[in-house]
Protein backbone atom coordinates (compact mmCIF):
# COMPACT_ATOMS: atom_id res chain seq x y z
CA UNK A 1 0.00 0.00 0.00
CA UNK A 2 2.74 2.22 1.21
CA UNK A 3 4.78 1.75 -1.88
CA UNK A 4 1.22 2.06 -4.23
CA UNK A 5 0.92 5.55 -2.96
CA UNK A 6 4.78 6.35 -3.33
CA UNK A 7 4.37 5.27 -7.29
CA UNK A 8 1.00 7.32 -7.40
CA UNK A 9 3.13 10.62 -5.69
CA UNK A 10 5.75 9.64 -7.84
CA UNK A 11 3.24 9.63 -11.09
CA UNK A 12 1.80 12.85 -10.43
CA UNK A 13 5.04 14.15 -10.01
CA UNK A 14 5.85 13.25 -12.74
CA UNK A 15 2.61 14.95 -14.61
CA UNK A 16 3.29 18.72 -13.16
CA UNK A 17 6.72 18.12 -13.92
CA UNK A 18 5.80 17.38 -17.51
CA UNK A 19 2.85 19.86 -17.50
CA UNK A 20 5.70 22.49 -16.33
CA UNK A 21 8.00 21.92 -19.13
CA UNK A 22 4.92 22.56 -21.88
CA UNK A 23 3.84 25.59 -19.90
CA UNK A 24 7.49 26.91 -20.22
CA UNK A 25 7.64 25.69 -23.70
CA UNK A 26 4.28 27.50 -24.80
CA UNK A 27 5.48 30.83 -23.17
CA UNK A 28 8.92 30.33 -24.67
CA UNK A 29 7.71 30.47 -28.29
CA UNK A 30 4.72 33.23 -27.25
CA UNK A 31 8.14 35.22 -26.20
CA UNK A 32 9.90 34.85 -29.66
CA UNK A 33 6.10 35.64 -31.67
CA UNK A 34 6.17 38.73 -29.82
CA UNK A 35 9.86 39.31 -30.29
CA UNK A 36 9.99 38.32 -33.92
CA UNK A 37 6.65 40.46 -34.54
CA UNK A 38 8.07 43.86 -32.67
CA UNK A 39 11.19 43.02 -34.89
CA UNK A 40 9.95 42.80 -38.19
CA UNK A 41 8.04 46.54 -36.92
CA UNK A 42 10.93 48.18 -36.08
CA UNK A 43 12.04 46.95 -39.42
CA UNK A 44 9.40 49.21 -40.94
CA UNK A 45 9.70 52.02 -38.98
CA UNK A 46 13.58 52.24 -39.73
CA UNK A 47 13.25 54.06 -43.54
CA UNK A 48 9.75 56.13 -42.05
CA UNK A 49 11.74 57.75 -39.40
CA UNK A 50 14.65 58.60 -41.25
CA UNK A 51 12.22 60.03 -44.02
CA UNK A 52 10.66 62.25 -41.21
CA UNK A 53 13.67 63.17 -39.86
CA UNK A 54 15.11 63.94 -43.53
CA UNK A 55 18.28 61.27 -42.96
CA UNK A 56 16.58 60.03 -46.22
CA UNK A 57 14.57 61.52 -49.78
CA UNK A 58 11.09 60.77 -48.89
CA UNK A 59 10.01 58.44 -51.26
CA UNK A 60 6.63 58.24 -51.64
CA UNK A 61 6.10 54.82 -52.69
CA UNK A 62 8.18 53.06 -49.92
CA UNK A 63 6.85 55.00 -47.16
CA UNK A 64 3.03 53.72 -48.71
CA UNK A 65 4.81 50.20 -48.06
CA UNK A 66 6.25 50.68 -44.93
CA UNK A 67 3.34 52.39 -43.45
CA UNK A 68 0.84 49.68 -44.69
CA UNK A 69 3.17 47.10 -43.66
CA UNK A 70 3.56 48.39 -39.77
CA UNK A 71 -0.72 49.16 -39.71
CA UNK A 72 -0.92 45.54 -40.57
CA UNK A 73 1.60 44.76 -38.34
CA UNK A 74 0.19 46.87 -35.01
CA UNK A 75 -2.59 44.29 -34.05
CA UNK A 76 -0.24 41.18 -34.15
CA UNK A 77 2.57 40.65 -31.57
CA UNK A 78 0.17 41.72 -28.45
CA UNK A 79 -1.34 37.71 -28.21
CA UNK A 80 2.61 36.74 -27.44
CA UNK A 81 1.94 38.67 -24.07
CA UNK A 82 0.56 35.82 -22.43
CA UNK A 83 0.60 35.31 -18.34
CA UNK A 84 3.34 33.84 -16.97
CA UNK A 85 5.92 35.39 -19.98
CA UNK A 86 7.00 38.06 -18.57
CA UNK A 87 10.13 39.12 -16.18
CA UNK A 88 10.56 36.65 -13.11
CA UNK A 89 7.22 34.22 -14.99
CA UNK A 90 7.74 30.78 -16.58
CA UNK A 91 10.20 30.75 -19.16
CA UNK A 92 13.52 29.84 -20.29
CA UNK A 93 13.70 32.70 -23.20
CA UNK A 94 14.83 36.29 -22.35
CA UNK A 95 12.39 39.16 -22.22
CA UNK A 96 12.33 42.69 -21.33
CA UNK A 97 8.36 42.81 -20.61
CA UNK A 98 7.97 43.89 -17.23
CA UNK A 99 5.99 41.54 -15.35
CA UNK A 100 3.46 44.79 -13.86
CA UNK A 101 2.19 44.31 -17.13
CA UNK A 102 0.33 41.39 -15.84
CA UNK A 103 -1.29 43.91 -13.06
CA UNK A 104 -1.90 46.45 -15.95
CA UNK A 105 -3.40 44.31 -18.56
CA UNK A 106 -6.20 47.41 -19.68
CA UNK A 107 -3.99 49.92 -19.83
CA UNK A 108 -1.64 47.74 -22.08
CA UNK A 109 -4.03 46.82 -24.03
CA UNK A 110 -5.43 50.25 -24.54
CA UNK A 111 -1.72 51.40 -25.32
CA UNK A 112 -1.79 48.26 -27.87
CA UNK A 113 -5.02 49.64 -29.34
CA UNK A 114 -3.51 53.09 -29.92
CA UNK A 115 -0.94 51.98 -32.25
CA UNK A 116 -3.25 50.55 -34.48
CA UNK A 117 -5.21 53.13 -34.39
CA UNK A 118 -1.75 55.41 -34.98
CA UNK A 119 -0.62 53.50 -37.84
CA UNK A 120 -3.72 52.70 -39.36
CA UNK A 121 -4.14 57.08 -39.32
CA UNK A 122 -0.44 56.42 -40.73
CA UNK A 123 -1.35 54.03 -43.66
CA UNK A 124 -4.41 56.86 -44.36
CA UNK A 125 -2.19 59.86 -45.18
CA UNK A 126 0.67 57.89 -46.74
CA UNK A 127 -2.07 57.63 -49.69
CA UNK A 128 -2.41 61.04 -49.89
CA UNK A 129 0.12 63.86 -50.29
CA UNK A 130 0.65 66.30 -47.04
CA UNK A 131 3.99 65.04 -46.20
CA UNK A 132 4.05 67.28 -43.41
CA UNK A 133 1.29 65.79 -42.02
CA UNK A 134 3.08 62.04 -42.58
CA UNK A 135 6.03 63.39 -40.69
CA UNK A 136 4.20 64.63 -38.04
CA UNK A 137 2.24 61.20 -37.97
CA UNK A 138 5.17 59.35 -37.93
CA UNK A 139 6.28 61.02 -34.52
CA UNK A 140 3.13 60.35 -33.02
CA UNK A 141 3.59 56.31 -33.99
CA UNK A 142 7.04 56.94 -32.73
CA UNK A 143 5.68 58.56 -29.09
CA UNK A 144 2.95 55.64 -28.77
CA UNK A 145 5.71 52.92 -29.60
CA UNK A 146 8.01 55.03 -26.52
CA UNK A 147 4.78 55.45 -23.70
CA UNK A 148 4.86 51.66 -23.74
CA UNK A 149 8.24 51.50 -23.78
CA UNK A 150 8.67 53.46 -21.12
CA UNK A 151 5.96 51.95 -18.67
CA UNK A 152 6.63 48.26 -19.63
CA UNK A 153 9.83 47.40 -21.23
CA UNK A 154 13.26 47.04 -19.15
CA UNK A 155 15.81 49.29 -19.52
CA UNK B 1 58.58 59.26 -46.25
CA UNK B 2 58.55 55.50 -45.39
CA UNK B 3 56.54 56.09 -42.35
CA UNK B 4 54.06 58.30 -44.00
CA UNK B 5 53.34 55.15 -46.47
CA UNK B 6 52.79 52.97 -43.80
CA UNK B 7 50.25 55.08 -41.80
CA UNK B 8 48.24 55.66 -44.88
CA UNK B 9 48.59 51.77 -45.44
CA UNK B 10 47.19 51.35 -41.87
CA UNK B 11 44.49 54.00 -42.23
CA UNK B 12 43.23 52.61 -45.87
CA UNK B 13 43.53 49.11 -43.67
CA UNK B 14 41.24 50.31 -41.03
CA UNK B 15 38.93 51.99 -43.09
CA UNK B 16 38.79 48.45 -45.75
CA UNK B 17 38.30 47.07 -41.73
CA UNK B 18 35.34 49.30 -40.78
CA UNK B 19 33.55 49.06 -43.99
CA UNK B 20 33.82 45.37 -43.82
CA UNK B 21 32.27 45.55 -40.22
CA UNK B 22 29.79 47.71 -41.21
CA UNK B 23 28.82 45.41 -44.30
CA UNK B 24 28.98 41.88 -41.78
CA UNK B 25 26.29 44.17 -39.30
CA UNK B 26 23.80 45.30 -42.04
CA UNK B 27 24.21 41.11 -43.41
CA UNK B 28 23.27 40.53 -39.83
CA UNK B 29 20.25 42.86 -39.53
CA UNK B 30 18.68 41.73 -42.73
CA UNK B 31 19.09 38.34 -41.72
CA UNK B 32 17.38 38.70 -37.87
CA UNK B 33 14.71 40.77 -40.22
CA UNK B 34 13.90 37.75 -42.46
CA UNK B 35 13.74 35.38 -39.56
CA UNK B 36 12.01 37.31 -37.83
CA UNK B 37 9.34 37.65 -40.47
CA UNK B 38 9.13 34.01 -41.09
CA UNK B 39 8.69 33.16 -37.66
CA UNK B 40 5.69 35.51 -37.33
CA UNK B 41 4.31 34.10 -40.46
CA UNK B 42 4.85 30.66 -38.89
CA UNK B 43 2.78 31.56 -35.93
CA UNK B 44 -0.05 33.14 -37.76
CA UNK B 45 -0.39 29.43 -40.14
CA UNK B 46 -0.02 27.40 -37.29
CA UNK B 47 -3.72 27.89 -36.18
CA UNK B 48 -4.63 27.44 -39.86
CA UNK B 49 -2.72 24.23 -40.48
CA UNK B 50 -4.69 22.68 -37.36
CA UNK B 51 -8.11 23.67 -38.37
CA UNK B 52 -7.08 22.28 -41.77
CA UNK B 53 -6.08 19.34 -40.42
CA UNK B 54 -9.23 18.93 -38.14
CA UNK B 55 -6.60 18.79 -34.99
CA UNK B 56 -8.68 22.35 -33.76
CA UNK B 57 -12.33 23.32 -34.82
CA UNK B 58 -13.13 25.50 -37.56
CA UNK B 59 -13.55 29.16 -35.91
CA UNK B 60 -14.28 31.32 -38.91
CA UNK B 61 -13.30 34.59 -37.32
CA UNK B 62 -9.60 33.63 -36.37
CA UNK B 63 -9.26 31.75 -39.47
CA UNK B 64 -10.15 34.86 -41.61
CA UNK B 65 -7.90 37.12 -39.43
CA UNK B 66 -4.78 34.55 -39.11
CA UNK B 67 -5.50 34.32 -43.29
CA UNK B 68 -4.91 38.26 -43.37
CA UNK B 69 -2.37 38.59 -41.81
CA UNK B 70 -0.58 35.83 -43.39
CA UNK B 71 -1.34 37.38 -46.68
CA UNK B 72 -0.16 40.99 -45.32
CA UNK B 73 3.15 39.27 -44.37
CA UNK B 74 3.98 37.35 -47.11
CA UNK B 75 5.45 39.85 -49.07
CA UNK B 76 7.69 41.21 -46.14
CA UNK B 77 10.63 38.29 -45.97
CA UNK B 78 12.29 39.34 -48.81
CA UNK B 79 13.87 41.95 -48.70
CA UNK B 80 16.03 40.37 -45.68
CA UNK B 81 17.84 37.97 -48.57
CA UNK B 82 20.49 40.45 -49.66
CA UNK B 83 23.70 39.33 -51.43
CA UNK B 84 26.19 38.27 -49.06
CA UNK B 85 23.95 37.22 -46.32
CA UNK B 86 23.61 33.16 -46.92
CA UNK B 87 25.35 30.65 -45.79
CA UNK B 88 29.39 31.30 -46.58
CA UNK B 89 28.29 34.93 -46.98
CA UNK B 90 29.49 38.16 -44.95
CA UNK B 91 27.35 37.80 -41.64
CA UNK B 92 27.84 36.12 -38.15
CA UNK B 93 24.30 35.51 -37.38
CA UNK B 94 23.84 31.94 -38.41
CA UNK B 95 21.13 30.88 -41.39
CA UNK B 96 19.67 28.26 -43.06
CA UNK B 97 19.65 30.13 -46.29
CA UNK B 98 21.37 28.33 -48.64
CA UNK B 99 24.06 30.11 -50.94
CA UNK B 100 22.89 28.61 -54.21
CA UNK B 101 19.84 31.58 -53.71
CA UNK B 102 22.38 34.33 -55.13
CA UNK B 103 22.94 31.85 -58.34
CA UNK B 104 19.09 31.58 -58.42
CA UNK B 105 17.29 34.91 -57.75
CA UNK B 106 14.66 34.96 -60.44
CA UNK B 107 13.85 31.41 -59.24
CA UNK B 108 13.42 32.96 -55.48
CA UNK B 109 11.63 35.26 -56.42
CA UNK B 110 8.89 33.28 -58.38
CA UNK B 111 8.74 31.12 -55.43
CA UNK B 112 8.63 34.11 -53.37
CA UNK B 113 5.56 35.74 -55.58
CA UNK B 114 3.42 32.42 -55.24
CA UNK B 115 3.62 32.76 -51.43
CA UNK B 116 1.73 36.10 -51.88
CA UNK B 117 -0.82 34.67 -54.60
CA UNK B 118 -1.39 31.80 -52.38
CA UNK B 119 -2.18 33.34 -48.93
CA UNK B 120 -3.97 35.90 -51.25
CA UNK B 121 -6.07 33.65 -52.58
CA UNK B 122 -6.43 32.05 -48.88
CA UNK B 123 -7.38 35.35 -47.47
CA UNK B 124 -9.97 36.15 -49.89
CA UNK B 125 -11.75 32.47 -49.42
CA UNK B 126 -11.37 32.93 -45.88
CA UNK B 127 -14.22 35.95 -46.33
CA UNK B 128 -16.24 33.14 -47.85
CA UNK B 129 -17.60 30.44 -46.34
CA UNK B 130 -16.48 26.94 -48.60
CA UNK B 131 -14.64 25.66 -46.01
CA UNK B 132 -13.63 22.43 -48.56
CA UNK B 133 -11.77 25.08 -50.64
CA UNK B 134 -10.41 26.79 -47.46
CA UNK B 135 -8.50 23.50 -46.40
CA UNK B 136 -7.28 22.56 -49.97
CA UNK B 137 -5.48 26.47 -50.07
CA UNK B 138 -4.09 26.04 -46.57
CA UNK B 139 -2.29 22.74 -48.16
CA UNK B 140 -1.17 25.09 -51.34
CA UNK B 141 0.27 27.51 -48.90
CA UNK B 142 1.75 24.96 -47.18
CA UNK B 143 3.32 23.35 -49.93
CA UNK B 144 4.77 26.34 -51.70
CA UNK B 145 6.44 27.19 -48.30
CA UNK B 146 7.53 23.26 -48.32
CA UNK B 147 8.87 24.12 -52.22
CA UNK B 148 11.28 26.70 -51.14
CA UNK B 149 12.69 25.00 -48.26
CA UNK B 150 13.16 22.13 -49.92
CA UNK B 151 15.64 23.97 -52.41
CA UNK B 152 17.02 26.63 -50.71
CA UNK B 153 17.15 26.38 -46.65
CA UNK B 154 19.98 23.82 -45.01
CA UNK B 155 18.13 20.62 -43.50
Amino acid sequence: MKAMFKMCTLGAAALLLSANVQATEENDKAIEYRQDALGVMAWQMGPLGAMAKGDIDYDAEEFQLRANNLAALAGMPWEGFVEDSFRGGDHSVDTGALAKIADNMDDFKSKSDDLVIETTTLAELSRGDDFGAMRKQVGKVGQTCKSCHDDYRAE
